[in-house]
């Protein structure tokens, strides 16, 4: 393959796709002025300024099979909705008991508790509202909707993401082995990320070698993000990530740099990055998005 | 019609869908010894006792249509758990704070908050795996389905049933008009009401008439189920309900006994049940279920 990475300018494309999605994210509501309190509240998180790192993934892997974006974009938008659900409740008092999230007060702080459970709640179910908006589907793609709202309900229910969290809550305080921390951010972060690269890949049109390629780079770069997201926790710049650092240690939190080393998780970071890397080999420059972001993952400082 | 309310026995007929129901929500986790934490909260909440009357009512109105109650078996499971896990997050320390539901400690009293918050998150999540699961559905019924999801998630939502729950909680200590009181009640209890058996309908594949009328039929319902509701909160018996009485006059909150007095409150479920059993009466004696739960809703006493 002749693909070079200079030939592809990330920055301009991760730019236009969150343009795009944030302009969709932000028509769901219609007029902002007469919005009820709970919209208030879901509206001030999803348009906190997210990176949209999921679905970007999700249009960038219907792109990578050859297909147009908007075949994915209604899964690119729930996607994201269940991420900054999960947010907000990981965000509580009785979970993470975060104040600070993007660098603005967490939806809880914000408005209230009972505003933002209820915020989240909201999120999550606009997901799936989403997923099936009559608008989005003709008949003949009528299962191919309901497989991935299959698919997104698993990866971000008590199999998966929700599972995830849980595990992380029980662990704090306790030094994990590396494959129970691997396991507990394949569920937690891995996941979601995982779903949004398949459903875009199979919104997309994909065939099944495609999609089975595209789950194994899904799943090295969701590993990658969580190690970085550890790394930058440990020597990150709060200014540029808009939240506070330190904060895994004092939680005593099992992550990558505690139990393998600072110097060790980037080494892994990257090696994990080449595997996803790997997977794509089989794509045309089509998937230079995806390649970009892999990168993007173990380079980024929030 | 020679219908007689005598010749249909209710009891019997609520202990076998309850069976029913209860057997399938029982097989979804499969084996319970090996299963983790988050599962064996949101089994405990799932299993607590509840009377079951949405999936009921779902599987009713399939059968009033002249469908199998089959077919529409994994929506009523799906509107059971919603509504469970809507009761997990009213009864949380930041909403209602109630530490005993059906007799039993709360989900957050029985684990903690933060597992309450993921279980709840859990079954909501569930719910739409379920409805979108592969052994359900025939690619000649996708379309249905995502049409079941479509009114569900309405339902359940931002402009449903938890704009509803938002409501109630800003009103506390505020005296709500009854218009605004039949709101807040029609979005926090009737939406749900009215999906469960407008997805019962429609999966047994009802016709467009009839579909309205029962759609009449359960706001109705919805809206004593309520009143009821606010009613035993004043006179109920604690030990039958399994759950305190007076704590909506602790909290100051709206209710019809307050607003229109006990008595007239009593008069006017009575007139609303009437309007239910009116908008049905273009059903033959498969519809005897649906008429029996509305008369049972204002005699019920937990």
């Amino acid at each position: 393959m002749d693909y070079q990475e200079s030939d592809f300018d990330l920055t301009t494309y991760l730019n236009d796709k969150k343009e795009l999605i944030n302009s969709e994210l932000d028509k769901i509501f219609g007029d902002f002025a007469n919005s009820s309190h709970i919209v208030k509240a879901m509206k001030y998180s999803l348009m906190a300024g997210g990176k949209r790192i999921r679905p970007i993934l999700c249009l960038a892997a219907a792109e990578a099979v050859g297909s147009d974006q908007e075949a994915a974009l209604p899964a690119a938008c729930a996607v994201e909705m269940i991420h900054t659900y999960s947010l907000i409740h990981d965000d509580l008092p009785a979970m993470d008991d975060d104040k600070l999230r993007r660098g603005k007060p967490t939806c809880h702080v914000a408005f209230d508790e009972a505003t933002a459970i209820l915020a989240g709640d909201a999120l999550l179910t606009l997901a799936f509202q989403n997923l099936s908006a009559p608008v989005n589907i003709k008949e003949s793609q009528a299962l191919v909707w309901l497989n991935v709202i299959h698919i997104v309900s698993i990866a971000a229910g008590y199999k998966g993401m929700i599972d995830g969290q849980m595990q992380d809550i029980i662990s704090e305080g306790t030094l994990l082995s590396l494959d129970d921390l691997e396991n507990m951010h394949a569920l937690k972060t891995g996941a979601l990320i995982e779903a949004s690269v398949c459903c875009g890949a199979i919104l997309g049109n994909g065939n099944r070698k495609q999609i089975k390629q595209l789950k194994i780079y899904a799943k090295n770069i969701g590993l990658a993000f969580q190690i970085t997201d550890d790394i930058l926790n440990v020597e990150g710049n709060p200014a540029v990530m808009g939240k506070a650092v330190g904060t895994d240690k004092n939680r005593n939190k099992s992550t990558y740099p505690l139990i393998m080393g600072l110097k060790e998780s980037k080494i892994f970071a990257t090696n994990i990055v080449n595997n996803a890397l790997k997977a794509i080999e089989i794509f045309d420059n089509k998937a230079d998005p995806l390649r970009a972001v892999a990168r993007y993952i173990i380079k980024r400082k929030k």
